[in-house]
């Protein structure tokens, strides 16, 4: 409660943090959307941009947390200010590992383009698809302060659960059917799961922008539009 | 700079976050001995206690980050108690995602339990092993602040990261060799990640200990014995 609390600075600093984290978001977004092209078009050259991005990322990652770090040391933020910066902090880290796990797909999808194509990636396209928007929807309900729109990203974590599953059993059952498959299937399956981890980061992300507009901590509790709580 | 910093109060709050901190962290690290008890024993009712364990360290989650909260709000504390604070916050998200890491092994083990084995569990005890030696040095590192304990944590992810890509090439092998391998494998390969994904926390959580006794950032720094800093 000191009356730096209101000064502009101070405004301008708070107002700083929140464009750097939908930056990084923006970016980490992009990241996705380029690993897909990579895997799609086969073309390393995308793959390796996204692979070289991610070390901008990690360096977003420290930066975020040192105008954190300085904001709560110096300008003693009360309630919700603290709240926001708090969870810029955990934010982060969210948007740190989408920017590794992007890098993962990258990493996959050059390996991938050396040999000839397992089949086509329709359902891979689909969950990317579906994980991008959850993550767009997170990150807009984070600017817009929207609670509803994020309590909304985090249902749809089950829709991808269950196309990471069938995604899965396909890989499988190719795998099965040659030994030639089994390398691809693998890496494969495991962009898979690279997305479906996407996926659990934009579901912090939204449970956090809940947590920063309504004060209640959503994280543990069931995933149905009649949750009470935890 | 306000007296509350140095009453009794205030000392055994962060006596307490501390604490919780180190309860947590204890039996996170049990759920990753009892996961691997389970697979190795072939014990589906281990595996359901690791399961259902995890509910308690989300709620240790919830409490934690909740302790650390009301101390930023309340006792507006400076300098290195507020870097061991948000700290705590950081490395709550950590402990946590090696609860869920340890209860998808126990999954897994559920799963394996019902086939007959693929093969002993050699190399997978040794990557866990080694884990679980990670994050125990790390929560020493932490209760001692030792910084130079846990950039040694640090070092031996490289360790873990060898022995996840040998097991990985083997299950590769035997996957080949045999349709009816495949979906064991599969599931082994996934133990092999998740325990590499614990290796990965457990370094985190050492990163943090040197930010919080010296207060260098060294995430995405190199991980050799000569690094100098970002």
């Amino acid at each position: 409660m000191t009356p730096t609390h209101t000064d502009k600075q101070y405004e301008s600093e708070l107002a700083n943090l929140r464009e750097k984290l939908l930056l990084m978001g923006a970016k980490v977004e992009g990241m996705i959307v380029d690993a897909m092209r990579s895997l799609v078009e086969r073309d390393d050259a995308v793959a390796k941009m996204v692979i070289e991005r991610d070390a901008e990322i990690d360096r977003m990652e420290v930066e975020i947390d040192e105008m954190a770090l300085q904001l709560l040391a110096l300008r003693q933020p009360a309630a919700s200010d603290l709240r926001f910066i708090t969870n810029a902090m955990k934010i982060v880290t969210d948007l740190e590992r989408i920017g590794d796990l992007s890098t993962n797909i990258a990493e996959r999808s050059v390996e991938l383009s050396k040999e000839p194509q397992l089949r086509p990636y329709v359902e891979l396209q689909r969950e990317a698809a579906a994980v991008r928007t959850m993550l767009r929807d997170a990150l807009d309900a984070f600017v817009s302060r929207d609670a509803a729109r994020a309590e909304a990203v985090r249902e749809r974590d089950r829709e991808v659960d269950i196309l990471h599953r069938q995604i899965f059993q396909e890989l499988q059952g190719l795998m099965k059917e040659s030994p030639a498959n089994v390398e691809r299937g693998m890496r494969l399956a495991f962009i898979s799961k690279y997305l479906e981890r996407i996926a659990d980061h934009a579901t912090n992300l939204s449970e956090a922008v809940v947590f920063l507009v309504q004060g209640r901590d959503i994280r543990h509790t069931p995933k149905t539009p009649s949750s009470t709580g935890k």
